[in-house]
């Protein structure tokens, strides 16, 4: 099943998207916004699937044609926005980009953060940042919605409360980390509001992609029109969404509608090494800070900048004929103006 | 203005509460919950006015006696709950227990977590913990919910963003936190589920206690039945909350219904020492890891243990005649159960 909210008040209304993308019905009748299906998973799904084979066969009542940037994020908002990060690729390169090293426990226990959740930049809006001096860059994720988790359950247990995949852009203000992370208590203004993906996918809809819980496709990234990475989604996530979902889970119950963040996708050469950029015939990266370090390692020098004001990325996922499954996050980066 | 929340389904019934917490009147057919009356705060807030003045004044209609227990916290649960750390007497203790310096910077620059707001506790609502291993310790703090903040807002702005103003349990599992920080992505599992206090008061219901954007009242916190503290909050709070709204927004929009948290009340000496245990005459702390690095300093040795399954804490603000201002957060820790 795809699904998708249309821009409408805080929360949007619920609408269904047809697998090819191009097609879409409203499905607030069902359940009015994707939150409150997500509360009521078990009961609505199975009525939200009939009309889902409806729309794909073409017989859905109502059916409009799907305009994306119609379309906000998944979950315009969301009561709990943690995000792992584990492609340890990319957790190695933008540690080595401030001399820090890479403990050995990294390999066995998750980094995760918990992100603001309040205010979600739809898939296509402006990022507005103050100075380009805080090191704008975007991070091409993939995260999942998970109904209500009890705690401490195993990851087992936690995979069967994965409803739902899309894909992020977690926005972060690189000149601002150093500073928030040496205080010790994580980020927090250098992680600014976060995109997603305008649809949000059932694991089932990804077939054989979804396995291990993992999404086994390439995220592609463009910058400014051209390619910038598309590096492999499944074999270098070290700990995969169950697992996430479970470290997220350990001490506390997780209310439905939670979002868990895989970081960064990145992967390394076969020999361990850093990867290469798009430009020396690599897979590139989905983050600008660490094709500035892979930069600095291969040349001896960053040459890639932070985002500046007008630079646009798009992140995105294709199946393997090459169909876009989740739509485009696209968007270009604007100077805030005091409103 | 003083209001509650009802326990039903996820987001509880909006009450208002006499100023004596005696009665209380349903506020639903006004605004349904108190998430939806911050979302329209402006357009709202007139209507509960003349209904909390009929309810003060024994003419609100359907009015009935407050059974605190029937309480849920005031925001079941929010999209944003940010906690600050603004009493330094609290970071200089706890990190002088875990042999860490405070930086300098720290006077200038507030330190503040995002924390997980998708399922807070009731306050009665037990502690559910997985071990007296992971060092369960309470935290008495004072907490902020805004309405709809602009994004770089200066904190003189912020200010006229704060609405409501409540109680706090920051529930933290200190055995968890070293590791946690060590790692650089902040507090996560050593964050569970906090709790609010049952009423959250509009700032004038403070009368004169509210001055320069902090609450000029001692919060009093009780361990199984014993007087464990009860410091000023006003002095020794070196950031104000609209310092502290500021800097939440500084790269970001907030969400209505943002809270934000104040840190653990803490009173140093005077002369700049870290105060005294109420066993020693002092105004005692209102968390244990302040009262055992004290007991170090003093005796040689931390005697009071961390939170065992049984014990019960107890966190109220009285104003200046002996009112209970908030009414009380009283929960007792229990072992989690497998559901």
């Amino acid at each position: 099943m795809k699904l998708a909210t249309l821009k409408k008040g805080r929360d949007g209304e619920l609408i269904l998207v047809s697998r090819d993308l191009s097609r879409a019905v409203s499905a607030a009748d069902i359940a009015p916004t994707l939150q409150q299906a997500i509360e009521n998973w078990g009961a609505v799904s199975p009525t939200l699937e009939v009309r889902y084979a409806e729309l794909n066969e073409g017989k859905a009542e109502g059916a409009f044609d799907l305009d994306q940037s119609a379309l906000h994020s998944p979950l315009p908002r969301t009561y709990h926005w943690a995000d792992g990060s584990a492609y340890l690729n990319h957790v190695q390169l933008v540690r080595q980009a401030r001399n820090a090293e890479m403990p050995e426990t990294f390999w066995h226990d998750p980094l995760m953060y918990q992100g603001g959740g309040d205010k979600f930049l739809a898939p296509t809006e402006d990022i507005e940042a103050i100075s380009e001096e805080h090191g704008i860059d975007f991070e091409g994720e993939i995260a999942v919605v998970t109904d209500d988790v009890p705690m401490a359950v195993s990851a087992e247990q936690a995979a069967q409360h994965i409803k739902l995949i899309m894909l992020v852009n977690d926005v972060s203000l690189r000149g601002l980390i150093p500073g928030e992370l040496a205080k010790g208590f994580g980020f927090f203004q250098a992680k600014p509001a976060s995109a997603f993906s305008p649809i949000a996918v059932t694991p089932d809809e990804l077939g054989d992609a979804w396995q291990d819980g993992k999404v086994h496709l390439p995220l592609t990234v463009h910058l400014n029109g051209e390619k910038f990475g598309a590096p492999e989604a499944g074999p270098d996530m070290i700990f995969n969404f169950p697992q996430l979902v479970a470290h997220a889970a350990r001490t506390r119950y997780l209310g439905a509608g939670a979002v868990v963040g895989s970081g960064t996708v990145s992967n390394p050469d076969p020999d361990g090494g850093p990867g290469k950029p798009v430009a020396d015939g690599g897979v590139g990266y989905s983050c600008l800070a660490e094709v500035r370090m892979v930069e600095k390692i291969l040349h001896g020098d960053s040459k890639t900048p932070f985002m500046r004001f007008g630079d646009r990325v798009r992140i995105e996922m294709f199946d393997r004929d090459g169909k876009s499954i989740f739509g485009a996050i696209d968007q270009q980066v604007v100077k805030y103006q005091a409103k």
